[in-house]
């Protein structure tokens, strides 16, 4: 009965996946695309798009799930044809590595999002802009990540090249958002649904700096509503991230998904009672999930982002650790790269998001120093 | 700046440290007895005994530390001799190896022990006897450990297989005590020090069964002073476990010395802000020292021993974890023997020691059933 998790993809999430592997006394097992990968400690090298590959690192496990959505469907579908049991299935992951797939999906089940149109050309574009002030958000349905394969557009002369490269495409309205939330929530194969506090996520330059928990003054339970709905209509396994984007009237709307452990729900790893680490694992494995209470009131998240100098913030634990403070430093073993997410620090406060921001942020300018 | 802890011995303490070097950011690396060790993900098998293999795993980290007492002092000084970090040092490991060498160096430091003779012959130990009350407790001086190398004695006669085979053997007086404690801190190699809340520990067959954080009505301050003598005056470096007995008047006498991190500290990984794990890799690479304040007022651990049927614990995670509990179940990868350490479950509570081991034991029927 001790079973074996096998994780696609070597990265952070991999990484912090192996820690409640270990707590709770599963095997695991890692595909990583390099040597030195953060996960490499439980990792075998090998090609994520190669069949035969990935189905020789499939017979080894009881449960194949993910560190990111880039593994081919067609893949997917092959290992389930094995009899493999993957989780989320890839029915359920068409909708996080395909936009427009997803979009048409919410659509069906009634979600709120911002407008949006699928467009095969310019003319498309131009008639999405008329009615939408003028300026929208164009994106291809697949291959986006972290500010990639998303653009701003004024005119369908910016679609120029990814109309000429064939991509499918869909535009949106360009959501005039105060702030921007995310919703994580876990159901296991069951069914079993298990959400944690909505949480207020802060981008810089497209990518999450910061993280607050639980979001000041949050409609929580539309935020609740439309992740159950998504869990639940998508057949999703495992942690679904719904990133949102709030209006100045207070509305919620779908932006993106994410269909496993999300950068938006790190703080759980000492702010909830069972992280998204944990929760991931027994719901891949379809045992009963675990309480998202939270161990605090309060938790912030920073990013540790590759600053412009070289720098992979364990040169200074020393200055970092004499401050008076409850911050958690989480580094992920990365060689250092300007932009890149090398690790997070999460503070926890009973007091406010504020004081916890405050310690978190001490931790983080010692780091730096 | 990324360092490298090579952790000597494979087991569970072992696999423990893994975690925080995972979420630190720190690599390591593990010296095993075999190849099924809980702490395999990051272990090489190799004999600790032999000074050839630790001298070649000890050449690829930056500090060498222990999960046991079980390597030869000699191997610890060669390695030494060759200029590597050996934390803590065989000077101070001496005293964790060697009962004898212990009191003699506590009796020089005047912390309260319960009365102790060294012994080379039954005379010796009838004289002891004699003087106190006809009843004591014998110990081999090296190789103690789970209630083995220890006896209880009420004539010479009763040593004299351990006196045949020449065993440098010391007897202590029998305490009357009223229950065990246990006094965790920590200790880097510049000197500064930090202690986690004492706690009580209960032993069934000589095994630790029980711990409750914080002890109820505990001399915390005297318990507190022993650990701070005891690890300045031996030159402890990382976690130090002191065991105290608690006499019907309230005296705490020291009863037995680990320089590692502990079964009586399992309760500090959900319990603590730092535990003893992530606090022993701070020592050892002579960073600061983590908070050591609770993160929450009760924190009760329960050992997983394995039961006189074949259960490995794991195979009623769905009954456990359906529970209305805070329990966290933590499994060591170990395979079945009956009486063996496999796991521990730590439940908190804000409200009473109770109510955290009501919560642990539901837990841990749930499952044995």
């Amino acid at each position: 009965m001790l079973r074996t998790v096998g994780i696609i993809g070597g990265g952070q999430l991999a990484r912090m996946m192996i820690v409640p592997a270990l707590e709770l006394g599963f095997e695991v097992k890692v595909l990583a695309e390099a040597e030195k990968s953060p996960a490499k400690l439980a990792a075998t090298v090998g090609d994520h798009t190669d069949l035969q590959t990935v189905r020789e690192f499939a017979n080894t496990v009881d449960v194949i799930t993910f560190d990111h959505e880039h593994v081919p469907l067609q893949i997917l579908e092959a290992l389930i044809a094995d009899g493999v049991n993957v989780q989320p299935s890839p029915k359920a992951l068409l909708f996080a590595q395909n936009k427009l797939a997803m979009r048409k999906r919410l659509a069906e089940l009634n979600v709120p999002m911002p407008d949006w149109a699928e467009v095969s050309a310019a003319e498309d574009i131009d008639a999405f802009l008329a009615s939408h002030g003028g300026v929208a958000v164009l994106k291809t349905a697949t291959g986006g990540y972290d500010g990639k394969g998303v653009r701003i557009v004024r005119s369908g002369v910016d679609a120029t090249d990814w109309l000429a490269e064939g991509k499918a495409l869909l535009i949106e309205e360009k959501v005039n958002f105060v702030r921007e939330l995310a919703q994580l929530s876990a159901r296991n194969s069951s069914g079993q649904w298990l959400a944690w506090p909505v949480v207020q996520t802060i981008q810089r330059e497209g990518v999450c700096s910061e993280v607050h928990s639980p979001a000041d003054h949050a409609d929580s339970e539309s935020a609740a509503k439309i992740a159950e709905a998504i869990a639940t209509g998508l057949g999703v396994t495992g942690v679904l991230a719904v990133e949102l984007f709030e209006t100045a009237g207070g509305k919620l709307l779908v932006n993106e998904l994410a269909m496993r452990p999300h950068n938006s729900g790190h703080f759980s790893i000492e702010g909830s009672v069972t992280s998204q680490f944990e929760q991931h694992l027994r719901a891949v494995l379809d045992l009963p999930l675990g309480s998202t209470e939270g161990t605090s009131a309060y938790a912030v998240m920073l990013n540790l982002l590759g600053p412009e100098t070289s720098n992979t913030f364990a040169e200074n634990f020393e200055k970092a650790w004499v401050l008076e403070s409850n911050s958690h430093i989480h580094l992920y073993g990365k060689e250092y790269r300007a932009g890149r997410k090398m690790g997070h620090i999460t503070a926890l406060s009973s007091d406010s998001l504020a004081d916890a921001r405050a310690q978190a942020l001490a931790t983080y300018n010692a780091l730096l120093a």
